[in-house]
């Protein structure tokens, strides 16, 4: 359809598909998950030449999961599929990375520019001539897309694209055309790496917010930090480490915060969520007199059902796009440069104690035996005490993702969980783009808890992990179903089971090659520590397969506040 | 938002949930696949008192699989998933039923009216407070779309849907709100039936069609008949039967066609789909001077890549809505009335013979030993002699798919093959619907032949079949990875491979109890034949699962034209 550049008018001549993966190596990514179809199969030769590597998933849906857990370690992930068939159904992980802020960038082959104009009747399209549905169903969970019908316009097209991924934190769609994939553009462009640096705020704006910060914060008496997703999302964790160190301010976390703060920190008190705060935590949250509330996301599941209680009068919110002090709003402003400035220019504060955060484990669930069912009361705390520094822990939504408040972590942690979009199924994926990550940042810890049920969706990104000779461990919760749903109505109904699988006889069937994984049953909290304890099970030299068995009706606190607010929020008239 | 009726206003109040479920009863439907998510959960609660079962599926896009291949056998699928997460997994499911024009219904359980009316930042959000966004993505692949968001409308959104639903043969799109799952309406309106009739045609009109369609069949010397997929989906199939036995006219099938018809009649010639029709069929058909074209859907792979070679002057089209005469369309006339009266009227016809089709082996192929590699030139016409009448054969996109076209079908079989849309991994949840449909039609036979790139795919929904004690056969063509996609591009690249899997040992780790399924491994042509041979096998009294391996570059000749096709058509620049 459009007019080839010339070859000779190049200096660089370099293939459409190469410049697209060069710009993907350029930012950091290594590995590209997908699975093959055939409008995508020529771009895919270029993968190995550019230094990256094909993973090779199960389906769609899982790659699409993998790269999200991929983005959440490394920066950004990418995920091919072909057209149709493959991309929408990947679209529930797209649509988990643009409500929770992770950069992924969806790289879809489709059929030749010339098939779609003369509407041809092919194998993975709808049948009649429309080659534009697909990507419109795109179009409101990506915060770019790029349709690479013309090999004038690709190279700006990428480069638009995967700048916005990065910038705005959140999925990018772009359509690789079969006829396109070899086509020549000018390479010279690449020569110059994209700009990803945050756009500088207008400086007498930020300086007047500064200065107003400033103001608020001297005249607090007992002003603290919560931390939330947006802050790591947005690039800006290190401004925020320097804040919570200088200020030595009480420092807090919302549950999609966590991991985002050296949890070892002396002034860091724990999670705020609401009634669903760890001990003693909301009380002084909520007695605090100003609260620097950096990247927050206000949603049910992050506040224990909207039972946060923190007055916007004693607040001021760092956003990426936005500063909001009291109710005065400053849009156009982000927080990293507001944030460098306040730290450079606070000088001494009134900073009043806060609670001490540790994983003791209370009094009534310390007996051990091995008549003990394991309970989440347990749990939690002694996972604290058994992770180590550096470790990446995937939590499933359901009772992990809740379980893992209680759990102190060590330094450096990277916590990955779906506390917003919540689709389960969505942490089996996410922990094998985890664990690939890991493995290219020099074997850190993957560990992944996740529930029985939902287990059952993408169970076969086990497979996956064994064909890229990753090692995580991966703790699968027996407790027969959808604990959450129980908990939100149903606690008996049979659309709450699930088929009892043997969990980890699927290590072999999805063939592990011997001395490639370990599989282990705890069924009492005596045989869990015996595991904890266990020297070569840390050492996590292969991929470690653990079924965790916990009562049907047994729960975290945070899940059963949530839980019920759900329920009664269902159910308003 | 909506006024509330006031339930003394009604005679036979009946709740909103419990009316769309007696609604799905009353067109056929049975059982309701699905996972449960918190918005949908009171809503399972209606489907045992209304006569229904719960599925419980692995997964969404499973579940959606598996409606589709219930619709194909029952008439009418339904699948519930929740908001978001679980309505975009499933989508690829609910396009291809679009694609293929399979009658399903895909139900939603959306937050509250309340909560979307407040913009509330809930989980399964993209946390934008836009509630439409997952609808607006389903609206391109429904042919309906109902909104239940007041009680007043209710009823009649619902009957309307499934009405569209069944006419054009396509999914459906509804939305139930927690808040409206227990409304009352007037259940009056439940003792008048939905009307299914396709309507009459304008008789003057249709007369004329029928009269000029008759002076061109008195006319012809050689005239014969080709079925496809559309007679089958907009339910003319006793229609075309009668018209090919009454007139006795050579009759053949494309390949999204085979099933439609009896294929043991005399008059039944084979597949025809270009070059890579069965043997003899394509001059055969290529030689007649009128085409009696009913339900024709013209695409790449039912073409093997567009060599269709008949010209529209000896062509009459049939379709749903549409008829055509060499080149003069007749739109707003349905073929059902159409084919009636030609039938009635036709009288004695010119009848040339055609081509006889069995299961003959060709004898290059007929060696059999146990050193002798199982080949696809050898298996599809065994297996046609090994089927029996009334099976339902589900056949992957792959190599299954191509290589059935080879196979002859006792009387009365019913076969799913997804030839426009190929997904792969279809085939798995599809053969779970279809297993359901089977057990609850009495216990016909269901088999799939999957491959086991695909099966990777969707594995779990083994699991389900378990769960709901199906017997299905299921062969997994173990070739190493994706064959057609080699046979595309990539014969030896990796990314076309796939991780070994022990197939058969997926069985017991997905919970199969003692007694509840049968497992096989063949490697040679003896092998094969000896398990085609056990009566006990082929009395599917349990679910049996058989590794059936085959040579990696092995594939049926008609995959190998198609593709040759599909890689032409993507470099053509």
């Amino acid at each position: 359809m459009a007019t080839d550049i010339q070859t000779s008018d190049l200096k660089s001549p370099v293939d459409v598909a190469e410049y697209l993966f060069r710009r993907l190596h350029e930012v950091g990514i290594r590995a590209i998950h997908g699975v093959p179809g055939d409008y995508n199969l020529v771009a895919l030769d270029y993968i190995p030449q550019t230094g990256l590597s094909w993973v090779g998933n199960c389906n769609e849906l899982n790659a699409g999961y993998a790269a999200d857990g991929y983005a959440r370690v490394k920066g950004m992930g990418a995920v091919v599929t072909t057209f149709g068939v493959g991309e929408l159904s990947t679209l529930n992980a797209i649509a988990g990375g643009y409500s929770e802020f992770v950069p992924m960038v969806h790289i879809v082959g489709t059929p030749s520019t010339l098939s779609q104009r003369d509407g041809m009747l092919l194998h993975h399209t709808l049948g009649n001539g429309n080659f534009e549905v697909f990507a419109n169903m795109s179009k409101d969970i990506s915060c770019a897309v790029a349709k690479l019908n013309d090999p004038r316009e690709a190279a700006v097209l990428i480069d638009h694209a995967i700048t916005e991924c990065w910038r705005q934190s959140r999925p990018v769609y772009i359509t690789l055309p079969t006829d396109m994939v070899q086509k020549k553009i000018e390479g010279e462009r690449l020569k110059s790496p994209l700009d990803l640096k945050v756009p500088e705020n207008p400086a007498d704006k930020e300086d007047y917010v500064v200065d107003t910060i400033l103001k608020y914060l001297h005249e607090a008496k007992n002003p603290i930090i919560l931390v939330d997703a947006c802050a790591l999302r947005h690039h800006c964790i290190d401004e925020v480490h320097d804040l919570i160190e200088k200020s030595g301010l009480p420092t807090f976390v919302a549950p999609m915060g966590k991991g985002a703060v050296n949890e070892t920190l002396p002034n860091f008190g724990g999670v705020y969520a609401g009634n669903g705060s760890n001990a003693g935590v909301a009380a002084r949250v909520e007695a605090a007199d100003l609260v620097l509330n950096i990247g927050s996301v206000k949603s049910d599941f992050n506040t224990a059902g909207f039972t946060y209680k923190v007055s916007q009068l004693s607040t001021i919110d760092f956003h990426s796009n936005l500063m909001r002090i009291r109710f005065s709003e400053y849009p156009g402003i982000h927080m990293k440069g507001v944030l460098k400035k306040v730290t450079a220019k606070m000088g001494k504060l009134n900073v009043q104690p806060g609670p001490s955060h540790d994983n003791t484990i209370a009094k009534k669930d310390q007996a051990m035996s091995n008549e003990e069912v394991i309970s989440h009361d347990w749990l939690w705390p002694r996972v604290g005490q058994w992770l180590q520094p550096e470790d990446i822990v995937v939590t499933e939504t359901g009772t992990a993702e809740f379980g893992i408040w209680e759990t102190r972590y060590p330094k450096g942690v990277t916590a990955l969980s779906q506390v917003l979009w919540g689709s389960i199924g969505w942490a089996v994926g996410a922990c094998q783009g985890a664990a690939l990550a890991a493995k290219e940042l020099g074997n850190r810890r993957t560990i992944l808890f996740e529930g029985d049920g939902s287990f059952q969706l993408t169970a076969q990104e086990l497979s996956t992990m064994l064909r890229n000779d990753l090692k995580p461990i991966i703790f699968v919760i027996c407790n027969d179903g959808y604990t959450i749903e129980r908990y939100i109505h149903g606690m008996d109904a049979k659309y709450n089971d699930v088929q009892t699988w043997k969990y980890k006889d699927l290590v072999a069937a999805f063939g592990a090659k011997p001395g490639q994984a370990k599989t282990y049953q705890v069924k009492t909290k005596q045989e869990a520590e015996d595991l904890f304890q266990n020297k070569d099970f840390g050492a996590a030299s292969c991929l470690q397969f653990v079924e965790l068995y916990m009562p049907m009706e047994d729960a975290p606190k945070a899940l059963k506040l949530v839980t019920e607010a759900a329920a009664e929020n269902n159910a308003k008239q």
